[in-house]
């Protein structure tokens, strides 16, 4: 008789399945609460280039699909589009932190957001198991764009006019997981690179989603030497006042409460560093990161 | 800025994080494979009678229903029955382990397990949350019965005949939790008491149950001190042959083989003394208990 | 040529014929109308006692259902609550026809209504060939009680405050046919007896029902050596100052009247000894027993 | 207090009772039984002509669709026809009983039987509540015709090729009355006069008819001064052997074994004449008129 | 290689098929737009008795039921009554262009609309592999009538009080075409001739059609040696006040924005001498006719 | 009164009207014919490149989806590969025709096929009015691929190995316009370039397709100055032993019969510079280009 078909009944084990039941416990509940509710994540950060956290991230997405949460993935691909521009010879510029985009750079944010970045995370999802599909704001003009108010000079510079969601709400009911490249188009066929952050929240807005949540590499609103677990609207304005939220904080708390009011339930900061940060945050009482609420 | 509203980032807690992750990620595939599954739990033990135990089946049998689990809950009642014909005058005579039971009897018998422990039952689960119903075998006439064939001098002891799903399906689709007390009802009318353990088969067998979970207040099959995890068929045989299947465990095992033939999946024994027994069983990949297994 | 094989064709025959032709030209029509609504059938008096009216009873409920009429049963059971309250030595106690019911009667109360009484005429319908099924107001929580306000002191004596009909809806829709113990569960989880015609009343209400039907011993409302075969509301007014409603009869009366106000369509009493009386009722112009509408 | 308000409760008044609960009794599961099921009625002889009972005939139908029995109305028109013909200066030629029909007499005998007969049975049905819908059996090419084999020198005297029941299913499904006119159509778009009696049983082939019912002027097989009850295919045999059977019946009878070897349940013959014979037949044990089936 | 097998590529076939794909191309997009609407045709004129355009008439008609169009026909018969009627030795007599219709004539009426005009046209169309069915307005009570107050005095001359769809839009849902004689029916079951353009306004007003079409011998509304293509209100009436839209287009005119106003979209007047009307004018930008458009 | 609102009916106007009656007479019956049905087109040569062919092409393809036709895209894109492969200085190299893919190369593939040619092609068509989306092999591993076998040795040159249709399914019954880019995903979550006329292929058996239409710059299977129409399997045997099909027709012709004996029922050759040539083939009776038929 040997370890395999045989089990010890000793106390130390006894121990470890209690606290085994207790997560289980504390986590079916929230399976039923959140069964057919919508899921927008932002993909970004170290989630996105380390290998093992590449791999805890789709694992994480592919369980939530599988326990019946419609996932919306939308990233980014900054960094990926500088490296093929300047393999064919476009010099690249920013002017506050945007993207100069003429008409050569945008075939270029196209082919490599759409056609690149998008079908990596395709492919690293579908290797575990679920079925990812790539979208892009064109297809069924999923995404419509205007002209960025704030940068029309720099071409083709795009923000979110609105957000068709019939094909999201298609590919979802069929339990598939759109991976979704930030394009958008306008009414006269235009073509616009959109920053993945704002994509990701006009998104969630449209779909009514239950959470939008920022995959990066914060570990959400810092406080000291300790993270905020969750801020209503009222604390946040007065964080901001006291400098507890400052610098690019500021921008990413406003645009959440902008998120919130528009009917999105939560908006969650996690860190794509910790690995299943994604299930811990959804399925544990106490969560990680930090969560914007509407009070 | 106190505890409840901030979080440690101390090495400690994420190790905790991790271990957390692990049993989130064993756990949550069980989840979508026995979605829509049917499970029959036969009740029984100290899980029936201890305070704090009644309460963990109860709260477990609450989740496994909320995850999408069809469970059916069938119940003995032994004890309660000669309680009952005690405070009546009623003499109690067993012979070979089985209640002699003549027509005053047998309404003690419908009263206790129809009245009295099946009522119990329905009001501890639904102090959970959940929502309980009790069945007689005489409703719907979903326990058809015969009298028991080694036991007929007995009077109305009787064996399950055949089992009317139509109700309990109906009972399952409405997201309900049948809770059964093991009384049937014959041709011509008559009511039998029937075994606990023989009905949970019986009725297992009808459903086409994914598992039948037998919690009472052994460990599994013991080998020394040890709890074997599976056992096949053939494996038994040898087993008994061996002398390490032994005594009341022989015709447990093979009851359980009976209705792994007739279509159950899995037969498992799991104890009622370990709290939340039942969650572990069923949703990490070592389990408690023994499983019964056709090969 | 035997006559199990022909038939006459003398003028009896055909006066026969005639007759039974007006009894169908008058039925036919009720069981569309009808057909898809909701009886409520408060079952008390000899009809619960004698075996003959017990079976023509049963085999009335049995058509109503076939027909396509939703039939639920409720019944009282005081009689067999003080026999085995004799049996197993409790004393039984009424405070102005209230029973005083302490933890250790309601347990009685509980087992006997749900165990014993419902069970035995879930058999007897069963044994016509209709589907019937026990229903407690603790299943699926479907009867919730209060303490009565005027029988506080009086223990576990309850009144309905509300009724979830969700289940009850789910059995009419199997059509099966409920047969209901009027005990109601608190907020708490305590357990109350419930005056069964109170407890049809309320059940009615919340099915929204086409009739509430009393099946008793009374004819119906006595005047002279006549019935009166229907009472509107503003009538019931005048007979009780006029003295021709009287002593039981006016809490009957100004109960049904509460029961129209809260959308029931009719109220019947009717004569459980005389055979038939329910399909008499309801199938011929004329009636049996004494109705009471709105206006 | 008046009667109308009062009734009596004299013994006279319970016997009468009584006898309206056994009809009721008796009637009602028939009502299960027939829902849904299609009933084909010949309509012919003093019922198509009597006031009386064309009224009766007409209640009788109505109220058959009122229960859920799917009615269909096949109807002949012979003497309507004539009269038609010979206003128009036709004359009119019989050969072994078949109308001689060339061009002209077709037009007429398409114009009497869809445009005036059976409108008028339509309104006649109509304004007893139902929704009657005249059919020719060219509408949706319901009845393929061939000509007649044995009577093809007669011009366009055909007999059902095949029924098409798409449109007839249509109209039951949609709880209306087809009321039939037995003219046909060929493939090459040519009209045929068909004999109702052949129309009405290839329809009830055809739709797989519960009951094929003839409405006439007989009373049954008569076998003596009494009427057969029910005659199987063997005994059938044996009456026409002993002439039992004789003269047209031959034919009818001949003609109703073939229609339930098609597949048809019960072929009746009843008396138009009698009133309410539809429902007497219908929904007693001892019916009325003769029944003939498979055995 | 003989020409069956092989094409031409020289230029003029090029050419045609240039041309052949501008009809496509603007003919496909309406397709979509009316599949699922209903379009009215009243049926007229030569289009009714020349055998050429009886057959393009049927093929249109077709051809429309195929691409998903609800097409309803309305017939009238004027000619066919009074010849039945002379054939059967009544007198015909017209007062102010309507029908004197004593008793004896609405059974001519009936008879010759219901019987003979309608089933010819089912015949028609059905020749062309449609389903058509006859409906006479007595059918399912389609057509609600009261006397024409303009000419109670002339008999059964009757106006359309009220259509029932219910019949209607089953025909049409099942891809039936209904073939309507415009016979109508008053409460106490009286028949009544109505005028065939007024019964098609009131059918096309109660189906909510798209489209209301009248097929006559006019082109549409003249203008010197031209054709209007389309008229709105308010340019009806000054074309009344000029004197160019005269005579009997000024009642056709005020029906037909009567009908508009009541909800139809479109009403067009056709010349059912111009083969392939129906389509040119459903299928083509320009179409053929005069349309009456609201503004 | 100007000709806008005016129709001349001169004899011109009425010959131009019977053509187009023609037409449509001819065109109407296919599309009923083919509603729901699946057309795979394979899109390449000058119909991707000139603007006037481009915005053709797109409008038909449009028209097929508006009138209920699932269409399906494919595309190839070989030029603008080795364009953005030069401007990031990757050296093209071809052997027997396929190109050369190491690691470098496939990404470069990958990212011009899905993020830039399909992006173009759904933009266009989304520019007439059709909702089109990109999809790429990868997406819900549609494209299942292997090594080509006969050029393992030129890197991730691949086959289909199967296709998962219910993406493309599901994108269809939305009446969305799938145009996929011929990238394929080995078991290992390789990436393969795959020949795009054999992508088609591989689609269109797996979707039952009605048709697979090549749209390029060949007018049909030449035999001297004519075009064959339609070319069953035997006469092909024939036709390429008399030299008549030669050259690069032959592979052609070989693999449209092995997609017509895995059950597409016709593979047509069109000629894109024909505009509308997808109108003419599927919507006149004489078509344009060249069929292979089964026989």
């Amino acid at each position: 008789m040997n370890d395999t078909i045989c089990r010890d009944t000793n106390p130390a084990m006894k121990g470890r399945q209690q606290a085994i039941g207790q997560v289980l416990i504390e986590a079916l509940p929230y399976i039923r609460q959140f069964e057919g509710k919508t899921f927008v994540v932002k993909y970004g950060g170290a989630a996105m280039t380390e290998e093992r956290l590449k791999n805890a991230f789709a694992q994480n997405i592919t369980l939530l699909r599988k326990v019946g949460i419609n996932v919306v993935v939308v990233h980014g691909g900054g960094t990926a589009i500088t490296r093929v521009a300047d393999a064919m010879g476009l010099e690249t510029e920013f002017v506050h932190g945007k993207r100069v985009t003429d008409e050569k750079m945008i075939e270029v944010v196209q082919m490599t957001l759409a056609g690149k970045v998008n079908q990596d995370i395709v492919r690293l999802i579908s290797s575990h198991g679920a079925k990812a599909v790539g979208v892009s704001g064109l297809d069924a003009r999923t995404i419509e764009a205007v002209p960025c108010r704030e940068a029309s000079h720099l071409g083709r510079v795009g923000e979110v006019a609105s957000v068709n969601t019939e094909y999201l709400d298609l590919l979802c009911q069929a339990r598939l997981i759109p991976v979704i490249a930030p394009v958008g188009i306008d009414t006269e066929g235009n073509l616009y690179n959109i920053n993945a952050d704002d994509a990701a929240s006009g998104i969630a807005i449209a779909l009514k989603a239950e959470k939008l949540i920022y995959v990066s590499d914060v570990e959400g609103v810092q406080c000291g030497d300790k993270i905020l677990k969750s801020v209503c609207k009222s604390e946040a304005a007065d964080l901001i006042e006291q400098g507890i939220i400052s610098g690019g904080m500021i921008p990413k708390s406003l645009s959440a409460y902008k998120t919130l009011d528009s009917g999105v339930r939560k908006v969650h900061l996690i860190n794509g560093r910790l690995v299943h940060s994604l299930l811990l945050e959804i399925f544990t009482d106490s969560g990680v990161g930090t969560q914007f609420v509407v009070e």
